[in-house]
């Protein structure tokens, strides 16, 4: 039997299926799944992707035996549509499309109203009644198959379209009348005829055969080269053709088109919901210049007649199909419909795109329908989805004035008035007034004033600058890194992009999740944890195996992640314990102390308040787990650096403003993020690290003792570089801790461990897991050692990356698998090796991104930790995880 | 037969042997070996190893028999030495040592003139006939036994010999009577008794245990367990015991003791080179007390009688031993000897240490001599030592005042007047003065200044600062980060460590090969590169299997480098052209342009200085192979920042000062390390890359043309994180180049490759050698990012580290074989992967350091490049590598 190279889908008969993705390609395969189900689809066929295999290894011939069955296939769809293809009386038209097993750019797109010549453009004249319709499907149609087939530049036809306005005084083309679009035809054929020195081809035949010689051709062309490159695609898997019969939504009032959604995408609310346009192409939906039409009364607001009024047989028949469309997809359908002279055709089904609220309601809805299962429903959320549903968010529909875009750097958003320090901050809060802090770059100083505003703008600073952090943990809206703004503190004004003058006290809107800076105020839609989403995040808890934790540094944070689901601290950030307004002062103290003398002088008075930060802490955790990292960032993060707050400081530690300034200097580096700072601190000066275990062991004696609770603490010592570090580090917090412990004379356990935040740990965990009784691996940090790519600084280059593809993605949103992965799997591995229950766990901030949580559940991490506001994505991305496993079984 | 715990030395017999280190330890095998090629040693026995291990496993016994097997050599040699321990008429008297596989600190030192008490010091007056002697060596004894073997605090005998001396109102110890040190044995005992509760020992034997039941105990001590562990030494080893027959050269006239060389260990001389005293003990001729006396004629000046012409007949026997020596070990031997009563003893020999010269003059001559092969003779020579011929050092022998210390940023010495100023400096040089520049850091306008200067002396700035890196390129000595001075330019002075102030005018000395900074002019010795060096770097050449390429940026480095013996550049940075004086302006036109037309203009005018530049390197190497980085540093550090200029920069600019200013401050960079820089800035730029790959290729293409040049060019970009960077930089480069191969109409062969610098690029090599035909690593910026330590910031820390052992090195020096190394290895195994032919090489510093040579030829590479002074070193490592795997086959 010779091989089956064309696949027909038309009165309910598909002789492919929607699994046949790679014969038929993906669209094919979806025509054949519809027809199949019984939708009235258009009929037509799919020559499969093996011909084009065959086309490129026969020196571009096609294999025997195709003309053959596309003349039968063709013959059958004539039959079924009653038309003829290239007849004069009843003509077929058809589409031609490619169709990859991946939606490839870059590829020949589409060709309508093939079919059409001087003698077919009469029979639908005949057809339709309307010379005007004929006439300018027909010039469309040489517009597209000389462009789309030939490569013939758009601009040279469009220009005698352009002319032929500007000759009859008119705007539109659709002022252009029958005769006029006539003309234009004979016109485009001579320029076609002109520019590529042949004949418009009359006979439909040959515009087939051409329209599918350029599908194939298009497979090896430039740009779908590369774009396959760029996406691991292999040329093996080819692209198909799919040849269509044309229906018209726009032949008369008997004709209409329109698009609908089986429930409403955007509140998922169990209603079918569209909308549709009479004598109207499908692009006239989308194009907003006439108002559509509600689907049905439900729907509208009742200026417009519905579909279920105006055409109620077609209404009950596209009803009949919706339902028939959810029970066969087991999902919301978004689909394309046309109605000509009477009769409906479906022209697409795919699965709806809806908002996070909706996917959580028709999740748990389809599961109370006894349409899919707990597993499948919690597949249907994806987990980046939920970032919405946990901030405050823009209206979507209401418009907006951009003045400045900046870094997405905590999300949610906010209106307020600008205020440009954080003392008026405070000072308009408890006046009642919210207020937006906008700032060059903000310091510990500010910490007060960030919590007084509703979000915080800065000029300067990356995704880790202080402003974005401290806003992250606070779960508060911030756009940092804001170049665009230039800030005139003495005016107390601010100029945006535009060179628009903003006072102090003028509305301005951020938007933390895009980087916008807006005008005025706009309308904020706040987040509602409706009981779906508790009812879903009860199933995800069940199938999830990796925990979630969450990096919180104050009692607040850790009370906000426990009502997001968290069930540990993977971190804590003591050092932003030291920012705190009342204590900075005691730390600089410290930092420019002299000698060990007055360095342990100043931490006599920083110790109390550590302690009191730990006993909230692990009193807000009721015995969870908390892992709390010893000081890690370089000293002069801590210090002042205009010439007041020097002097200021001068005054009150009693020395001069030279010998300070001297200090700072000498404290200043040129790569802070490579320098003086985590364990080296802890090795250089052990008294601090020493201060901090104490405070830590001390609280948890105290509650055990005093308060019967159950505390592990988990000691975590950063940046190790080198195993000896870690053996110093860990025996001097061993000493200290349990010299605590014997003073309070209780049984208090603890683990000391290390983070795994440098390319050197990753490699030689082996070593370092001899001294570690778990690791963090600090994602952030081992990202920017092993790109060699500062996070503060990437904003110049990183975007443009991103953009063009250099980078698939953002690595420091989505962990790295082929670089940075690979080291943390490797740190997992060697880490076993040597200690197999050693407790695994990342706290990059990557640890609530979803593609980050699924790559640490697959290489068996114990727990991902996160920011507060991203547990439930964590939760939610731990759940699919498991979930894919088992679908990949 | 019971197992043999005791080996016996003696007569010329010895029952170990020199490869026993395992069991009788280095001391022990080396006095076995001493022995038995008949050399004069005082005889003694060596308790094995095993003993030490079985005293640990049974629970700090001694194993069966080992008394017995003591007591019996013991009388071995009592028999052999004609005297007997614990006799009052001829007692012997034996030392006490311990001695360990490897050299260890930690461990039990020495006990000497064990086997006194007050009946045997009776038996020394008699043989020595001097009383003073005796009980000098008695109380010397008490005080060894007491501290060494019991542990008592040395102060608290010192203080009674202190009191003693005030007493009897004496200044020196020499100065007390026999009655007096007498007396004061008396006092010690007491004391001895008081502190810690019993008898000072009198038995012989009592003392013989107590001392080798100290050194088995010492091995267990906190001290030596911490030493074995950061040095990786299992403690299975266990220690052995040394006991041997004191000898004395000091009891008489006819008693001498002296050190000698088998040859001249500074230059090399084969001539026999030592110094003597009469009754005297070997201390003192190294404490400098009495002035020693040339051992033979040759080596003194006539002022001081020799040991050929005062004692002839012991002369001639140490003349027949030293030859002997030298024979057997077939190396020059460094010996210590003691004549008691005419007897000539040896006491150690040992290979001697020697200067670079004299190493290279002694390495040439034994193999004339047929003592050696050239392979011995090329092992012979540490190529780390070379760096001393390669500069002018500074005289051993001269005295030096040192006023700072800073990094030892490039080697050499060199004296001259304090300047402030690049153009002081080069005004000075006019008129003909030697200077040395100090500054605060220097900067691209201050090259012409280093030019002149004979050294550079800069207060802040690491190994990698602009000031090391452009002095290493010059061969000129530098000295940076000198934290220890400030500067002050206002007053033209810099204070010193001391406080002192230094004026412009005043001479100081750099040393920048310890980082040493002294008053005054310190003498230099000029390097004299010998025919005996030429001679052996011939040898090395012809063994060594990896080649050494230099990095080198400008003809002249080139024209050193060759000199050396470099047989190619294995990197070329082309942004030390760009810091040239002359061009700098345009650079920074490029740099602060608005648009890519203004970019193209300031390109336009550095084009032609690139091309001459490339011109004068490819000349200068003349078809070898020359590798060139494209632009790596971020654009920052070409601009100005001082407020003056700025000024004259935007004027001749025609900016104002704020828009400059501004863009200025938008390109500075938290951690320019990790910024925007190397490829990055092709990839956002890509105008300068292809101005600086026509450069190249016109250069090139000019000299094959014109000038019948064969060259293949190596284009080399550097910070490759992901091979998509590479891709699209590949295609750039072969653009341009291909363009100018058709524009010269001529045939040259190129090739594109890459660094790999970052840990990402390593671990993505296999994707990455795609689209690289060569690999060099650049380890210094791998290693940053590695162990996440910046160069420049580590200064703080980094000493601490080395100094505390955390790193066994410093990482920057010596290549990191556990990560680093990991990565490299990774690099390279997944790069042949790809690409079997790729090349691979190093042109991080470590490319001219030993150890880092020998892993580099371990591991495959076909090349290390590295300064043009160090091409020597890593020729020779290159050569070290294959015969170390020779001697371990």
């Amino acid at each position: 039997m010779a091989v089956k190279y064309v696949y027909f889908f038309g009165d309910g008969k598909a002789e492919g299926t929607g699994a046949m993705r790679n014969q038929l390609g993906g669209k094919g395969a979806n025509l054949a799944e519809m027809t199949s189900i019984g939708l009235p689809v258009p009929a037509g066929f799919t020559i499969t992707t093996e011909v084009c295999n065959e086309f490129y290894k026969n020196d571009r011939n096609y294999p025997d035996g195709l003309k053959e069955q596309v003349a039968e296939q063709l013959q059958a769809m004539e039959k079924l549509m009653d038309k003829k293809f290239g007849d004069s009386e009843q003509p077929l038209l058809v589409s031609v499309r490619s169709g990859s097993r991946a939606s490839m750019p870059g590829m020949m797109d589409t060709v309508l109203n093939l079919g059409l010549n001087d003698q077919t453009v009469q029979g639908i004249i005949k057809q339709s009644g309307d010379e005007r319709f004929a006439y300018d499907s027909y010039r469309r149609f040489i517009q597209m198959y000389a462009n789309v087939v030939k490569g013939l530049d758009g601009e040279l036809l469009e220009d005698i379209l352009e002319n032929m306005k500007e000759d009859r005084g008119v705007e539109e083309d659709t002022a252009l009348s029958a005769a006029d679009l006539k003309e234009l035809v004979g016109l485009f054929k001579n320029k076609y005829n002109e520019e590529l020195g042949e004949v418009f081809p009359r006979d439909p035949q040959e515009q087939l055969w051409g329209a599918i010689g350029a599908v194939f051709g298009s497979w090896m062309n430039q740009r779908a080269i590369t774009y396959r490159r760029l996406n691991s695609i292999p040329s093996e898997w080819g692209t198909a053709v799919n040849i269509q019969s044309m229906v018209f939504g726009n032949m008369g009032d008997d004709c209409a088109t329109g698009v609908a959604f089986t429930r409403n995408p955007s509140t998922g609310e169990n209603l079918f919901f569209g909308e549709f346009l009479i004598n109207a192409q499908g692009e006239d939906v989308v194009a907003g210049i006439r108002t559509p039409q509600p689907i049905n009364k439900a729907g509208g607001d009742g200026t417009l007649p519905s579909m279920e009024e105006v055409m109620p047989q077609s209404y009950n028949e596209l009803m009949e199909i919706q339902q028939k469309l959810e029970k066969h997809y087991r999902d919301i359908q978004d689909i394309e419909f046309t109605i000509e002279k009477g009769r409906l055709f479906m022209l697409q089904t795919r699965n709806g795109k809806r908002t996070a609220k909706a996917a959580v309601k028709i999740a748990v809805d389809m599961v109370n329908e006894g349409l899919i299962t707990e597993k499948e429903a919690v597949l249907r959320v994806a987990p980046e989805q939920l970032d919405q549903l946990l901030h405050p968010s823009l209206d979507p529909n209401a418009p907006k004035d951009v003045i400045a875009k900046g870094l997405p750097a905590s999300p949610g958003a906010a209106a307020g008035e600008v205020v440009f320090s954080a003392d008026e901050a405070e000072a308009a809060n408890k006046l009642g007034l919210k207020v937006i802090l906008v700032r060059v770059e903000t310091s510990p100083e500010d910490i007060h004033g960030m919590h007084a505003a509703q979000g915080i703008l800065t000029a300067r600073g990356g995704m880790t600058s202080h402003a974005a952090v401290v806003a992250r943990g606070m779960g508060k809206c911030c756009v940092s890194g804001c170049g665009e703004i230039k800030i005139n503190y003495k005016t107390q004004q601010f100029t945006d992009r535009n060179g628009d003058v903003h006072n102090k006290g003028d509305i301005i809107t951020l938007d933390g999740s895009s980087g916008e800076v807006m005008r005025g105020t706009i309308a904020t839609v706040k987040p509602e944890l409706t009981g779906d989403f508790g009812i879903l995040m009860g199933w995800v808890d069940g199938f999830r195996r990796l925990k979630v934790r969450t990096n919180a540094d104050s009692p607040e944070d850790a009370a906000v992640a426990r009502s997001f689901g968290a069930e540990g601290i993977g971190l804590c950030r003591t050092e932003h314990m030291f920012f705190d307004a009342n204590r900075i002062m005691a730390v600089r103290e410290m930092i420019l102390a002299a000698d060990l003398e007055g360095r342990q002088l100043a931490l006599a008075k920083i110790i109390d308040m550590q302690r009191a930060d730990f006993l909230g802490l692990f009193r807000e955790m009721k015995g969870l787990p908390v892992t709390i990292r010893l000081l890690d960032p370089p000293l002069h993060e801590f210090l002042p650096h205009g010439d007041k707050d020097i002097a200021d400081l001068a005054q009150s530690m009693g020395v001069t403003v030279d010998t300070l300034k001297h200090k700072v200097e000498f404290l200043h580096e040129f790569n802070p993020m490579l320098g003086h700072r985590g364990c080296r601190l802890g090795i250089t000066f052990p008294e601090v690290y020493d201060m901090q275990v104490r405070a830590i062991m001390e609280a948890a004696c105290q509650l055990v003792k005093e308060e019967g609770f159950d505390i592990v603490p988990e000691i975590m010592i950063p940046l190790i570089s080198e195993v000896k570090e870690l053996e110093i580090l860990r025996a001097n917090a061993v000493a200290v801790a349990d010299e605590v412990i014997a003073e309070y004379a209780v049984k208090v356990e603890y683990l000391v461990g290390t983070m795994i935040e440098l390319p050197r740990a990753a490699l030689t965990a082996d070593k370092i897991a001899e001294q570690a009784e778990f690791f963090s691996f600090g994602t952030n940090d081992l990202t920017q050692t092993t790109y060699g790519l500062s996070r503060d600084d990437a904003g110049k280059f990183l975007p443009f990356y991103v953009e063009k593809e250099i980078f698939p993605e953002d690595p420091f949103v989505a962990i790295d698998q082929d670089g940075v992965g690979v080291l943390v799997q490797m740190g997992c591995e060697k880490g076993r090796q040597t200690r197999p229950d050693i407790k695994l766990g990342i706290c990059g901030e990557h640890g609530g991104e979803a593609s980050s949580v699924i790559f640490c559940h697959k290489i068996g991490l114990d727990y991902v930790s996160c920011s507060p506001y991203r547990v439930p994505i964590a939760r939610l991305a731990a759940a699919h995880a498991v979930l894919l496993e088992e679908l990949a079984e």
